[in-house]
């Protein structure tokens, strides 16, 4: 049983048709899971719905409350991904005895040409056999929490050697 | 470093326009693995293009021929739905010493509306973490070969019990 | 006002997961009109849904009848492009006094990539605008029904000479 | 033969997945269009890509002449919706003997859920059989210039009484 906590990032951007420009509305998880096919047992609750640049230590540390207390030993957190490697840093002071996997995408579900089908299905993955621990899984890869940095000027997590 | 063996199923079916019918081309695989930006480091081997309906017991030998001798010890097999436990039995009995996944789709990629992006996330993932065995991830889940059947009425992979 | 007469085709081709095929269920119009944030006030009517290959003189008949009997004067009607001129010649021959405009698609609507939206955009501004007359409207071109055929190895419609 | 003038607008609008926001790059027209499978003779014309908020007078007096200007008597042009009325004005001021349609889209065609297929469907055919004058082909429907306006608050454009 997984726990799949929904804090906002470039995953659930929108299109807002009004105003021109990008938006949060509702999680597009549930239709994810749906279109995937998903059959994995799972509950999803959103914590926050905002870009991880926007992300203050409150938000952080409400993200790592929720971990630790929720009964799931398994966790999935969707994440913007430019703070994303700051949370997992946070969890793992903050969580123990659990398997954390953070995950996001570079292009919005909504887009259509999404990485965030692929990432969803690595991270629910990885989630349900990894041993405890905080991870990141992007680009089909999964890092430990403090083995990865995100390259800004290519989009790519990359190994921190 | 992960080989990837393709063999065609709903995977990989496109619309032939011209004839107004499903049809195999080339693999959408690498297609698929750019827009998931995935980074995982494999190879892709195109072994057969077909349906899993008329896959003989010659084309079986030579998956599990194929996956006995590559260099590579983790594995990824795409393939059709329908008979892809009964391959999965194959390998089990032809191949040892390495952590074989076999994977597909119900919607063909093409269709857009695919699950294959999921399952193609989370098979590479389970490859890349699970023991040496011969696996089945299909609906973000994944089954030893020999604790899963599909159900041909709802299309899921379930439990064998 | 417009009637859109349902017959089936490429247009409404779906996929089905279970059987692996190809099918018909219901018409993808109203969803189609949806996503192209259609305005223009028409009523939509399913006369069969079927590939336009298994059309019989029966079938045609009651294209035709149903054109001519209606209230609306302006139609378009979504068939099938293998037959499509041959149903043309047929309303041209029975029916008078009304703009009909028939469309399609070469590749399903379902399949994301669908030259569906455009042709449908496509086909009810010319049946808005044109005389009295029998057209096809495919690829972004409008034809008389006696000056067109479908080139069966490309796919296009072009110009009878 | 028509020419198609672009201008940016939401029509055109990608997602940059470094910055996280959307912007302009090349326009999507070419790809539309094969997709489209569009047959109709036309040549492309990238004037600006801009936000139609962002559209100065200066930018809209060189529209104004590049449609007095071309070899063509029908000519499409692409623009943000915000001001197209505008434009349509200034074009209705300056330019004469030709038929002119804009038209843009609600949702940029990156996003998978278009509505911009359908509205350059509906373009292309409005503006191969309209008398001269300048129109907006919006949501399937096309108005004379001087009988429209954008409703700010549905999106929806809409006949000016």
């Amino acid at each position: 049983m997984i726990r799949v906590l929904v804090t906002g990032g470039t995953f659930d951007k929108t299109y807002d048709e009004i105003r021109g420009r990008l938006s949060f509305g509702d999680t597009h998880l549930p239709e994810m899971l749906r279109l995937g096919r998903s059959r994995v047992e799972l509950t999803i609750e959103t914590l926050m719905m905002i870009d991880s640049l926007d992300m203050t230590d409150a938000d952080r540390a409400s993200i790592v409350r929720r971990c630790a207390e929720c009964p799931e030993t398994r966790i999935v957190v969707t994440h913007g991904t430019d703070t994303m490697v700051e949370t997992a840093r946070a969890l793992a002071a903050g969580v123990s005895g659990k398997s954390v996997v953070l995950t996001g995408a570079m292009i919005p579900y909504a887009f259509g040409s999404s990485d965030g089908m692929f990432n969803l299905g690595s991270a629910l993955s990885f989630a349900q056999v990894l041993p405890h621990g905080i991870y990141v899984a992007m680009n089909g890869q999964c890092f430990r929490w403090d083995a990865v940095r995100k390259n800004r000027e290519t989009g790519v997590f990359e190994t921190l050697s």
